[in-house]
């Protein structure tokens, strides 16, 4: 069955609502009322509770038998050995769809309830996401059972943001973990990086990340997916989804447990293998899956793959205006196994031209890192961008634009992103520092799509991502 | 000679000094000035230029010759071909130290004007930083060369900070490349890190970075060296001096020009063969350096070596409350030749009590990480924390207290560095996400000098450079 009622249900039900928000069922059901009230969430809300009659001034039923409705998706937040029961009662109501928050069950060894569970989703048909998780999340429709505190009471009495749902966007985000998930939001909420959708699985009795894959794969406000695991329930069956998917839109992966003590967490978090990291690595160069190090990493490769169409090739040319970040950034790239070559005779002369016409600074060096030195001008980068974007040999450009020296102002910008936006080569940006001019620089990057960060080594391993995946589609034989 | 006239001189003379602050000796006099305004810099200023007879409220003199009262420091900032001549002058004149920022020596191939200024200086004794460098900033003599404009006007018409200065503090910076040094005080000063010195050599003609390890290992201010290097200038000697200097304080160094293209790179950037990697990853091993990978990597390892004590051995603990986290934080630390051991019966013994009397939830793991899980509140960190400082087999502790989990609330930062605090080992935190609740508790975090980091790997890498500079201070017989 589709996986669609847990993302565009009809109506919701949610067994262990409560009217205080400090308790999980409270939390859920006050988030998603209020975005019935803002019109968000177009789903009709039935709270379960027996004591209430009333909760967020929205009428409570005893049951889900009480419900005089179809019910597509009901959200699961009472305690793990009360679980089987109600999930007999959705099914005799028929209800598609059950994210069960509830933990309890296989990650601390209650195998055999867990196994209730899935046993009698399976008689009714009904889909299950977790149980032990944070389920759901969609900026677009408004499902959101994320039952940590979006705010809370700092000691000082002051009200901050705590767990703050992203912008609607273009990234999926599927985590194994629920803990990591929300934070890994927090994450994206910060840097203003749009969600299109975010799934928290846990213990994956029944739908996991294959699954989730493919539905992405087919959703048309999906543009990257990035994951999170810590092991995949059926290789072979991933093999297959994530390839599928790959050669549509780019699936970025930071699958942990590569170390025997990160495994040991694994085995004890989620109750999972994490298996040898070799077999993942391998599998997932077989399916274009790229793979991110770090959680920074797991954001900047999204935010590249985003942005920027995919390398199609492995040649990488260095520009820059200062001659340290631009050897970090080299050796940054190989060390990521792309070429940062020579230029061609026909640049390197067009060059030469170019410094005696008084284009460049005389004291320029067109070897590849080509420094333009601290001399040149925000138009002198234009200049020499354009001539690499030309040079057929090249298949992605890094640009360093230290906006410390002497001539480059904040025009610097848009004379990178233009030629950038005109050619269908990728183009990443770095200026380095942490206040005012490096962060109005690096913001105005992002608003016309060039990413763009603080450290040469960081926009080494973005284009790393772009060139993967470019090759992978080229020898998969799909353009883009 | 004594570096001494480098950072604190009873009087500085600016020749190519100017009253035009788009000019290099322009912005070099007014930042000076101003600093002696200030009551920042106790120096007397001496701008010289033949063409005017007061710069910024300042008397002007046409020559060295013409100034009638002893010159510590002479900075130039005049074309390359005038000073050999300069220098002459500044020798009869008794000058005791010279910062030439002055580029077009070496670095352009004009190897025969840089030795000629060489030659000038070894005749009068004067010691040189340069040339083809931003020379000296030192915050707390008001020593100020950095010849980049501080504040740059926006095309909006706003002006903003370019190139800040980092306020005063107890980290060196030394720095091969000029314009990366700028970048890197950028980067300080916008996460708030103390600056002691900063130096940048480039050409390195005399001074050099083994005798200023020599002048900061002496220095009181200093608590941490950061290095960026292309190649260091004289092998034996480095090894010597870094040695000395490891054994009374940390050195982080980060070495580029590891792959092909880096060296090319590094060789048209300031001339210098980066030469074989193994070989300076060797000579760093042998004297105590430690090796940071990325600029985010040199900052983080000094901001761990400055705040948090080495650890005297490679067992490290993580204590987590939440397990993805807690993973990739084992893998990080596997990685980076850390031990994350199973902990003692002892201290297992210990957590298994304490589950029993209600202070930790039932579903918590002792296996290493330490996962304290989701319901945890800030007491139990403050247990736990305890009790494995008081375990005499862990060295060093990874703290992972993610906020967004139920019952952490701000009161945690207190509860881990109270006992951090209060024991002599390595203890660094991480809180993941980047908005309202997460960046208050680092900040807080960071004023009770726990270093604290937005991802697990993050910490990781600082924790292995406290294990590694605890390893080399054991082997030399040195307690700290």
């Amino acid at each position: 069955m589709s996986l669609r009622p847990f993302f565009e249900p009809s109506s919701i039900a949610i067994v262990g609502a409560s009217p205080n928000t400090t308790k999980v069922g409270g939390v859920v059901a006050h988030t998603l009322i209020m975005n019935m009230e803002k019109g968000i969430l177009k789903a009709k809300i039935y709270p379960i509770n027996l004591k209430h009659e009333i909760i967020f001034n929205t009428k409570c039923y005893k049951s889900l038998k009480h419900v005089d409705a179809p019910i597509d998706l009901v959200i699961v937040a009472i305690p793990a050995p009360a679980v089987p029961e109600v999930l007999e009662e959705a099914g005799q109501v028929g209800v598609k769809a059950c994210i069960i928050i509830s933990s309890g069950f296989k990650e601390v060894g209650n195998v055999d309830l867990q196994n209730q569970v899935v046993n009698v989703a399976k008689k009714y048909g009904i889909r299950i996401i977790g149980p032990n998780c944070l389920g759901v999340f969609d900026p677009f429709t408004g499902v959101d059972s994320l039952f940590l505190p979006e705010f809370k009471q700092l000691s000082t009495g002051k009200e901050v943001l705590a767990t703050p749902r992203p912008r609607p966007g273009s990234i999926v985000l599927i985590s194994q973990s629920g803990a990591l998930g929300a934070a890994l939001l927090d994450y994206m909420a910060g840097i203003n990086l749009g969600l299109r959708c975010f799934v928290s699985f846990g213990n994956r009795a029944d739908v996991d990340e294959s699954e989730l894959l493919e539905y992405f794969m087919e959703d048309r406000l999906t543009k990257v997916i990035l994951l999170y695991l810590e092991s995949v329930s059926d290789g072979r069956r991933f093999l297959k989804a994530a390839k599928n998917t790959s050669l549509k839109k780019p699936i970025v992966a930071l699958k942990v447990g590569k170390s025997k003590s990160g495994a040991r967490g694994a085995a004890s978090h989620t109750g999972s293998l994490a298996g040898i990291d070799q077999i993942y690595q391998a599998a997932f160069e077989e399916c274009g899956v790229i793979r991110a190090n770090t959680i920074e990493e797991l954001f900047d490769m999204g935010r590249a793959l985003l942005y920027q169409p995919p390398a199609l090739g492995n040649n990488a040319v260095i520009l820059t205006n200062a001659g340290g970040p631009g050897i970090l950034a080299a050796d940054a790239l190989e060390d990521s196994g792309l070429q940062v070559v020579e230029l061609s005779e026909r640049t390197k002369q067009l060059f030469k031209q170019k410094v005696e016409e008084g284009v460049f600074p005389p004291i320029m060096s067109y070897a590849n890192p080509v420094d333009l030195s601290a001399q040149v001008s925000s138009d002198g980068f234009r200049e020499a961008l354009n001539i690499l974007l030309d040079d057929p040999k090249v298949n992605a450009i890094l640009v360093i634009t230290l906006h410390h020296t002497p001539f480059v102002m904040d025009d610097i910008v848009g004379k990178v992103a233009g030629p950038a936006f005109e050619k269908s080569k990728p183009v990443i940006a770095v200026d380095i520092g942490a206040t005012e001019m490096a962060q109005e620089i690096r913001a105005r990057f992002e608003k016309f799509r060039v990413p763009s960060f603080n450290a040469p080594e960081r926009a080494a391993r973005a284009l790393y991502a772009l060139a993967y995946y470019g090759m992978f589609l080229k020898e998969n034989g799909v353009s883009k």
